[in-house]
Order: structure tokens, then sequence, then C-alpha cells
């Protein structure tokens, strides 16, 4: 494969770049476009009037609530079910490039379950907290929304997410490599606001969390981190949580592995020491080259991928001013810078982050530069507030080997060939 | 009516506020919420395990696309087709009782049409830009995707919006008083990049910006605003715009009345005046007392409303730790304080602003306070970055009469019963 440098030059002004690249991207009346309307005199409307100038549309009546636009209706999370035991214990990915800035719609948010959705009824919901503590309760919905909250968006990212790509560049698109990631306003209450209540015993030092599914998932979780940041949340985005996301209530843990962010939410018990669950002993470790498995790893380190080009969003013009974009975030803090290469990691430079920058969220990378219509390696390289850089693969892989299924949070590779399209590729 | 004034006491603090509270609001193990589940021992799971517990649920391929839990399904728009010559020239309100945090999901964003929800074809948009300008553009939608874009969240307010309420209390829910704005994340190119495209003659002044659908909706836009913060966006919360907004593309004209943020865009034409169309003459225009009409009033003005409790979200406790919540906005910047009264104006706390607080967006605001189950008289009070105060309705009507349909951003009040009940009043 060849691998095109272009070498560290200045970024070209935009007004440069518009003139460059605008010239092939919006067309001058007379051109293609002007053809497909029909002839028209530039300063009047095509004659050819679409038929949705011309009657009247759907009222308002219509809808009580509104959804995408039928020509958008292929925009959707797509399932492995056929990898996995039964669709109840599967996966579906959030479509990344079909969507845009840092948010992602609640209808696309990737789903994860080990038995199938949950289907809880809000009146007969409770959620219990006991144990470790000097006033067992139990909270109603009603109770949850009625204590003081707060709204933050963070990303939740399964643990897996790229697991695939231990071995080697696997699955063609963003949406299968990196999908199991998403990132929503959420609205709920800070577990210390709950903990408080109950009053913590001394020697409390860890809570388990348990689902009200039928996985009964069971998840220990230090006391520290349920004191920092972690909220019993209830809306995202604004509205309830949807039934795949833990409706009516689910666990929040900024930043840390999203098996933690117990759904549907029914027990907090508190204790001294971690439950040693199936889902931090079997499952959500990484079993090293050396036979031994790290565990506890719950911190989802910085990662980006490019969104835009990308394997499922070809480029469709055969050159000129393209716009490169991606997504980036990192469980211990604010993504701090993203760099771009257009060369395999030769060559990098800074992208233009661009909307809210959130603690612990995706944030949204733009680069914007002129195609010569050659081959490209694309990468992209998260860097957070810590100072922390994302790593690449075969960094992670000295390290950790390739047993593993979590954590892979190395740099992506994408290779744009001439012809627009894109292809997940190794690069070392 | 009663006044009651409980004082201008400091804010107790949030543990205290707690203690006294959620005596009522979380329920201690062995009281009535236990007695509904069973009496169990509080180490352990209710024997009476709920079903959703026993048995798998949907699987992840059941919905690309997610929707809220079928127990939410009485949560929506609300229209007043019954007060409209059609459900096509009609509009539907935003829930801002059943939504928290600053953004508003998309399926419960407020419509205003003139001809329905036009439906337009993605491959045959086409968007025309010409007049006072160097060249003359014909831009597709894959054109504009194509181009540099920016990620915002902003108000969209109906200029019209509570203007039932100029003439006292007339509606009782915030929903249909204040329900036609919402609050979205937009992702579209900046208009200036279009017009540097295109390049702007030197006697341009203002553009005609002109919709798609059968009203041909035609608003005057001055340059100089074009060029400061004009978005030409395709997407809100990531995904493409629904159809009732504007599908593929909309004008977002940022703080100023949403009859200007032109749906199913299809003309932007350069010139060196106003078009003085039927929308800014005979429409959107604030008759006074003494038969002039204020004209070209673009700017929504500091405003903001309790949203629980209220008319549509009563309280359901007797007493205690209540938390009331609203929205607040402003066209010239962002919000710098929201105050919240408990008696009808006499005396004003500072509300806790939470969550990102934006220029020209919705910012969500609480106030803690335990309510001795008292007659209250609820308002809330916006204060904006350049100092100006949200003023009250006397006020406003003193200046502008109450002919006017448009512009009441009056402070609201809502009065809690004993019982709980909210009502719409005037105080003055």
């Amino acid at each position: 494969m060849t691998q095109h440098d272009d070498g560290p030059r200045p970024l070209p002004s935009r007004r440069a770049l518009l003139r460059a690249g605008l010239a092939g991207g919006a067309v001058a009346l007379g051109g293609p476009a002007l053809a497909q309307l029909g002839k028209t005199n530039p300063a009047n409307l095509p004659p050819n009037v679409a038929d949705w100038s011309k009657m009247l549309g759907d009222g308002v009546a219509v809808r009580t609530y509104g959804k995408p636009a039928k020509f958008e209706s292929h925009i959707g999370r797509r399932d492995v079910s056929w990898l996995t035991a039964s669709p109840q214990s599967s996966v579906s990915f959030t479509p990344l490039h079909e969507i845009d800035g840092p948010i992602t719609p609640n209808g696309l948010c990737f789903e994860r379950h080990h038995a199938g959705i949950a289907e809880l009824n809000p009146t007969d919901y409770r959620l219990m907290l006991h144990g470790l503590v000097d006033k067992p309760l139990m909270f109603t919905l009603d109770d949850i929304k009625r204590m003081p909250r707060v709204n933050r968006a963070y990303f939740c990212e399964c643990a897996a997410n790229s697991g695939m790509e231990w071995r080697g560049a696997q699955l063609n698109g963003c949406q299968y490599t990196h999908g199991m990631v998403h990132c929503v306003m959420y609205t709920g209450v800070p577990l210390k606001v709950l903990l408080q209540e109950a009053g913590v015993k001394p020697n409390a030092r860890w809570l388990l969390l348990e689902g009200g599914d039928a996985s009964a998932m069971t998840r220990s979780l230090p006391l520290q981190k349920a004191l920092d940041d972690a909220l019993v949340a209830y809306r995202m985005n604004g509205e309830m949580l949807y039934p795949e996301n833990g409706y009516p209530v689910r666990m929040v843990i900024p930043g840390w592995e999203a098996n933690m962010w117990v759904k549907w939410l029914r027990r907090i018990e508190v204790g001294d020491q971690p439950w040693h669950t199936r889902e931090e002993t079997s499952k959500y470790t990484d079993l090293l080259e050396n036979g031994r498995a790290r565990r506890f790893t719950y911190v989802m380190d910085a990662k980006s991928v490019i969104t835009s080009p990308s394997p499922q969003a070809p480029v469709n013009h055969k050159s000129g001013f393209t716009v490169l974009s991606g997504v980036a975030w990192s469980g211990r803090g604010k993504i701090a810078r993203v760099d771009v290469s257009l060369d395999g990691g030769r060559n990098w430079r800074t992208a233009r982050l661009d909307g809210p920058v959130w603690d612990k969220a995706i944030a949204r990378f733009y680069y914007e530069f002129d195609w010569n219509g050659g081959e490209l390696l694309l990468q992209s390289r998260a860097v957070d507030e810590t100072g922390y850089v994302q790593p690449t693969k075969d960094e992670l892989r000295k390290v950790r080997g390739v047993n593993s299924i979590y954590h892979n949070n190395g740099i992506q590779t994408w290779l744009l060939h001439r012809n627009g399209e894109v292809e997940n590729v190794e690069v070392s």
C-alpha cells in the first residue's frame, strides 16, 4: 500500500480552501445541478416547481411525537445477532458515520443487553439502598424525581468497543469498530445525595449495583467514585430514558466502562469489599500474555475515530475541498486536542474542536483540507487534559498482548482509495 | 388571593434540606412503599420478584431506531387545531413540563406551519443563492453537507409565544403559555461561508429567505446578522432535521424570532433593502396603543418560566422538600442569573443554574426549598449577560398596550394551592 505524504505544510486559509474546494462543491448556475432542475432564469425560481411547493403537507395534529424523515429510514443501529447466542444477549451499534456534533440522538444510542430489554412499569419501580447504612431506604420513581438533580453530558462506552480490532483490522466501518459508544445529556440525582440520606457507615468502601432485568447485572463500584460524580439518572437528552437504555432509572458512572452503568437499577448495597461478580471476574477483565488478568480496569482511556471519511461514509467527489470529521473522548477528563494524520501517522496536524467540549464526553473534531485525489491513510489521535495521548494499536499490543477483548483504545487507520472508497487497514 | 411571604431568609444547606425533605420523599423500609412490594428482609430482594426480572425482554434487533417507553406515551406535543383555520396552518406546543435539562428532544419540538409539513426529497433539494452577488450559486444537499460546519445549541421561539397572555392569564399550563420554544444542538454551515463563496456586492444590505413549502414563507434578514451568526442548518441534536422542523435544510437565526428561521429553505436573494413581505408587515409586527406598529422587532428578549410546579405539573406531596425548576433564555446572549419568587415578586432568591449555559440557548434553573404546605405565588425572572431584566407583564403593557400578539416576555405567575394544584394567575 502506498503512503502519500503531502507534508507538514501550513493550513491554508478558510477563504482559500473554499475558493479551491467549492468550485467542485457548489454548482454555479448553468452547471449540472441546474440542468437537473431544468433551464431557468437565475433570478427566478425554476419553472418546474416541486410538488412540495404546490400542495399542503401534513398538519400539526399528525404526530404528537416526531420522527425522522422517511428519506432517512436507512439510518439506524445495526445489530450482530448472528454473532451472539441470541438477540437478547447481543449488541447493536451507534451509526457514528451518520450523525454529527457531540450528542447522540436517543433513537440511535447503541444497545448491549444480557437478557433483553426489561420492560419496567414505572408505578411498581423501586430502588433499594441498604447494607452498611444507618437507614435502609426504598425509593419510588416519584421519590427520585423529587430530589435535587443535575444535567451532565457523558460518553458511555462498552469496554468491548473496538474489541475485534485487537487481532488486526477486521470490521469495515466505524459503526462496527467504534459504535459501542454514545453521548447524551443525562438528568439525574447525584448518587452521593442518596448515600448521604441513608447515612454510610465508617467501614463502607464499596457498593454493589444491581439491575432489575433477568440477568440481574451486578457490578462492584468503589465508594469514592460513587461520591465523586456517579448519577442515578432517569432522563437522556431531556426526556425519560428509552427502555433499551434502562428506563426508568440507570446508573451513570462518568468515564468508566459501560458495563458498570447498570440499567433498570433496582438495588444498591453498601459493603466493605468488592463482590467479585461474574462481570468483574470472568468478564470485563483483560487477559495478558503471561496468563495474568488485569481486573477492575474501569477507566475508558482517551480514544478517537474518524467518522467521515470512513468505510460507511466514502468520499463522493474526485478531489478538492474535503471535511474530515470525527469524535474523541476520554474517561479521565476533557479532550484537550485531537491530531489528524493523512499519511498513517508520519505527520500530524491539529484538528478543529467544534461545539461543547465537556468533561468525559464526546467532543467533535473537524479537519478541512484540499484532497489531491490520491490515496491517504487517515488517522486521528486524541489527547486529554491529563496529557495522556491515544496510543497506536501496536503500542497497546506490546503491553497487553492480543488475548483481550476489552479496552482497545488504539489509533484507527482508514485507507482512502482514489475512487473515494475507504477501508479499515493496519499500519506499522 | 392570599400572598404568603416566607421572607428573605438564607438558603438552608443542601444536607439540611435533604434531611428535612426526604423523610417524606424516600420511604424507609417497613413504610408504605415496602408494603406494596410485600414484606421482605431488607438485606435481600423482595420475594415477589417483578415479571421483568424473570423473563427475557426484546432483543437488540427489535428496533433500529428507538422510541420512548410505552408508559410515557402520554407525553407529546399538543396542538390547537380547533383554534386555527386548519391543522396545516396551526401550531403544536413543546411539553415543557415533561422535559428537563437544556435540550429539547427532537420528537417534542413545537411546530408552527403555514401550509403543513412539506415533504422534501433530499435528492431533488436545491438551495439557490442569487441577487446582488458576483456568482449566483445552486447548492445540492451534498454540496451543503460537504462544507465547513459548526455545532451550536440555540433556542428557537415563536414571536407569538405567550401571546394570549397579553390580555391576562388565559392558558392553564406552561406547554400552552410558553411551549412555542425549543432548544436543540444544530449542525450547519455558517451563512457567511455561502455568501463569501458567492461574493456579495458592495451595495448589498438585506437578504430574502424563502421556504420551499406551499406557503413560500419569506422574510427579510439584515446582511449584518447573516454575517454574524446565522446558520444554514441540516441537523438537530446530531441527526438530520425532522420534517416538521424543515428537513432537509432550515435557517437558524440565533436569538431572533422563529418566523425568520425559514424551514425547507430553497432560496436566498441578496438585495439592498427589505422586501416588506406579508410576514413582516401584516404579521409579526406589534400594534401599539396609538395605532402605530413596531416593525422588524427581531430579537426575543430575556424570558423564563417555571415548568415545575406548574398547572400541568402539580405537587404531589403535602409539604417538605420541593424542587422548583424552569427554563430561561435570551436573544441577546447568555443567561446570567435567574431569580425566583415564592410570594408574587415581593422577595427574590437566586436560582441554581445547572448544565450548560450557552449563548442564546435555554438554560435550566432549579430552586430547592422546604414547602410549608401553604399557598405560594411562584415567579421566575431572567437576567441576561447584557444586564437586561425580564419585566413584569404590567411593565410591558404600559409601554406596548394589549393589542399585540407578539413579543410577550413578561414574568409568569403560578398560584400553588394547598392541595398541590397550580393555576395561571395575574398579580399586580
